[in-house]
């Protein structure tokens, strides 16, 4: 007999997040071939700093770092809500009996 | 006559962020378009959370959260430097004299 344990497999912000768990190697892919077309004005700019600074500038991570600030920006399409959703309050419409014992 | 001021237009990191402001929108357009092909995903899952929680659910707020969650995960494919870049010294290999006074 199965004791009647709460799980917050209903909690909105767990689901959306496995959700997002599962999208996000397909995402990933997505952003990389997105970045492929980008990649020839970072290098001409790597190549510019390397003739007017110098050799030693690590552009590689400059490269790097202006990839991950990008996506840092377009964050700014989604905006956090003002009162930030942590926990959704559970209020569930339709309490199912799913216990199968 | 003018004087000679040191300007940091050379600053490796300022020229890369000047570069990124210019590559925004149209990153920005193509991120719009990847997420165009995930919407059908969180539409889905907004409908089952209405199903399963209730229909007072922000459901648009937790897809915006999800997009922009995406975006944070992506940026582990680009890692910050374990010393983070903020001003590259600036050793000029080629002091060009470009005063035209």
């Amino acid at each position: 007999r199965r004791s009647h344990m709460v799980v917050s497999f209903t909690d909105p912000v767990v689901s959306m997040d496995l959700l997002r768990g599962v999208l996000q190697p397909s995402f990933n892919e997505d952003i990389i071939a997105v970045f492929r077309k980008y990649q020839q004005f970072l290098d001409k700019a790597a190549e510019n700093i390397k003739d007017n600074v110098g050799d030693d500038v690590p552009t590689d991570q400059l490269n790097t770092d202006t990839c991950r600030n990008l996506l840092e920006h377009a964050k700014q399409m989604f905006p956090e809500a003002e009162n930030k959703i942590s926990r959704v309050d559970i209020k569930r419409s339709r309490q199912t009996d799913d216990d199968s014992s």
